[in-house]
């Protein structure tokens, strides 16, 4: 099959699966569901017909195997994750998996081994919707799952135990799920990019450099709630005119550090009566860069803002909820990711991903790439996200490529067409 | 008795009131509540004890009469309100009403009669919280209360017109609620200040030069919601960065005009998730000032500053949800008020009032005087609401030889003895 045969057979893919849901009339496939028990089954089949042997670790992460000409060889492992949030999109997560199928797919029908092992890894959790714990599958994989998440229970207060076992898995064996970081040559991704940029470039497809470290801080300004009629205005202590300054302050210190994203996006002000100055406000912070020194130093500069309302009587809580340092991709396989871009591309643009992947979880055992696909008006984690099949058609090219190449360099003879 | 005697029994009754409530263990007292109709009984009891006749107009209102010298001279009132918001403080609108009482029984007590007749009025409703609507009670008294009103329901489903009757009052009757004009002198109010600024000038009461307009406006801001992470700061349209400016330009404007008060007490972001750039951003904006023209001017200079947002692709709605234009005091009876209150004071406050008042209401159809009295630390609407006895002997001298300079203006021959 031509790359843009393949794209249309993925694009007919990502139809099938966004009809497999737990909600009528929306798509939402939360980890270990019935809707995720189907979806394993079918994508299980088409990695079958795509010459792997499929299997299933202690985590409900399916794997799908393609061996290499050496018994003995490494592995490489291409995926993404298959869950979803609530009304999601059907691209998120699922358009990696369907792409490192038709990668293999291809191999197979061009009846090709590589000198490694081909593992397409649809990972069971990365959104995190059911136990507000991401990337589950992953962290299983990468041998980081802490095993007293075990004991969280979701809405209807199943724990994740049970619910690990009802999916058919073994929460006892969750050890087994971890890859030995020997056996492995490295993971590469494939994923929407959700965001702007390659739409706003012109780019079908784009080279991860890093996956942004991120901080997010939960701040309350207090000050004194009165009367908005009868306090005048020297006399006030309003925490939400503090909070407003802080907020035009966050988005400037953004604009002076480049490739900062920082951002707002949960405010209560208490009492919350249009006729009582704001006495107490909590907000939400949420900082991202490749660099973590440059993360840090821009948080420092925040926290001194914020202090700044001690200044109106205001005072400041400012509380570090969430801290993950960034994960820089391998460069290695990142220049060989853009060597077979530039193979279909003019210029490859080069992306930090904000977002958090399962890629970012990977990093901690293998050297990782990713691959980002434009998706229209940067648009994700809503029924409007939207990809091309010509776009997707570029990235099976690249991905192809990609493989290709990484196995010219582990065996330098070009690689040969199994017996 | 003694104007600190007075004073001594006026907060025995605040207490004795403070304890009829339509809920326990904190003060609620609502329109035509069981609560009413007890305070009703027990204050009426008051008023004979100081020498009136009580009746109840056909709202509600519970009102003593102390006829004056002659029988076809006009009538003064004094008043203030009996409800109360929930969980309240004892002092707001209940201090006022007590304060009229305790000045009557001054009168009594010397055997006074003035030179017109005294009414005490303790208003059924001025702080609305039963049928979302201020001041019933005044309304009906000035004639314009709104008959299509009678057709609210409260949370528990019982109609305006239901609650009236079950009162014993009769809603088919409210017209007979309105007071001739021609037949009144005027009104005069003793309100705590619900406000800091007789605390910071270390002033026991200050007399009201006028009640503030105010201006409610609803603002939306629509911009784009987006990942936090993944959206660069230059392709942003962040609704809350907007909102934000907005509320630090408030502030700015109104610390530009004098003696205005301009607040934001409402915000909520959308769809409020720490992860995700707010699209939509709703706030309230509350603009208070004694000149109309300088409020309307202000609002128009915010209006323009909102506005400004569109440059960033943030829309915004602006829709104004109340106007009520300013209420000046009388200049002839605050310049009474003035007087008696320097007989007591080495100066005089003069403060515009940002509260709401009957005074206000009840400026549609006679002249009126407010005095305010200092409350700790400006709380107000709220239990810890605290006036000191010392505060309210002054306010009883200062309304005692108010009343008297009053009489001495109207009937130039000094205040005689009753028969």
């Amino acid at each position: 099959m031509s790359n843009v045969e393949l794209a249309q057979l993925v694009m007919k893919r990502i139809e099938t699966l966004a009809g497999i849901s737990e909600e009528p009339d929306r798509l939402t496939r939360t980890f270990c569901s019935l809707a995720m028990r189907r979806t394993n089954e079918l994508v299980g089949a088409w990695m079958r017909e795509a010459g792997m042997t499929v299997s299933e670790d202690a985590v409900g992460n399916l794997i799908g195997r393609y061996p290499g000409r050496d018994e003995r060889a490494k592995t490489f492992i291409l995926g993404s994750h298959l869950d979803t949030v609530r009304n999601a999109g059907k691209f998120d997560g699922q358009l990696g998996v369907l792409i490192a199928i038709a990668c293999v797919e291809q191999l197979y029908q061009n009846q090709t081994r590589l000198p490694f092992a081909l593992e397409v890894a649809g990972f069971a959790d990365e959104e995190g919707v059911r136990y507000q714990t991401t990337s589950l599958g992953s962290k299983a994989m990468a041998g980081i799952f802490k095993e007293q998440d075990l004991k969280r229970f979701d809405s209807r207060g199943i724990s994740m135990a049970e619910a690990i076992r009802g999916f058919g898995s073994d929460p006892d064996k969750l050890s087994q799920a971890r890859r030995d970081p020997e056996q492995l040559l490295g993971y590469a991704e494939v994923h929407i990019e959700q965001g702007p940029v390659l739409e706003k470039k012109y780019q079908p497809v784009g080279v991860v450099s890093a996956v942004a470290g991120q901080t997010r801080v939960e701040l309350r300004f207090t000050g004194q709630a009165s009367h908005a009629g009868t306090t005048p205005m020297a006399l006030r202590r309003d925490a939400l005119v503090a909070a407003a300054r802080f907020i035009v302050a966050v988005e400037a210190c953004a604009r002076d550090h480049p490739g900062l994203v920082a951002t707002v996006g949960q405010i209560e002000a208490r009492p919350g009566a249009s006729n009582v100055i704001p006495g107490e406000v909590s907000l939400s912070l949420d900082v991202r860069h490749h660099s973590d020194s440059v993360r840090g130093a821009a948080c420092a500069r925040l926290l001194e803002t914020a202090s700044q309302a001690e200044q109106q009587g205001v005072t400041v809580d400012w509380e570090v909820a969430h801290e993950v340092p960034s994960v820089p991709c391998s460069h290695e396989l990142s220049s060989l990711l853009a060597k077979a871009a530039r193979q279909h591309l003019m210029e490859v643009t080069e992306l930090t991903s904000g977002a958090g992947h399962d890629a970012a979880i990977m990093g901690e055992i293998t050297p990782v790439a990713m691959l980002l696909v434009r998706c229209k008006g940067g648009i994700s984690h809503h029924p409007d996200e939207s990809v091309t099949t010509e776009d997707v058609a570029v990235a099976i090219a690249v991905m192809d490529d990609f493989l290709r190449l990484l196995a010219n360099q582990r065996a330098p003879s070009p690689a040969k067409k199994a017996a």
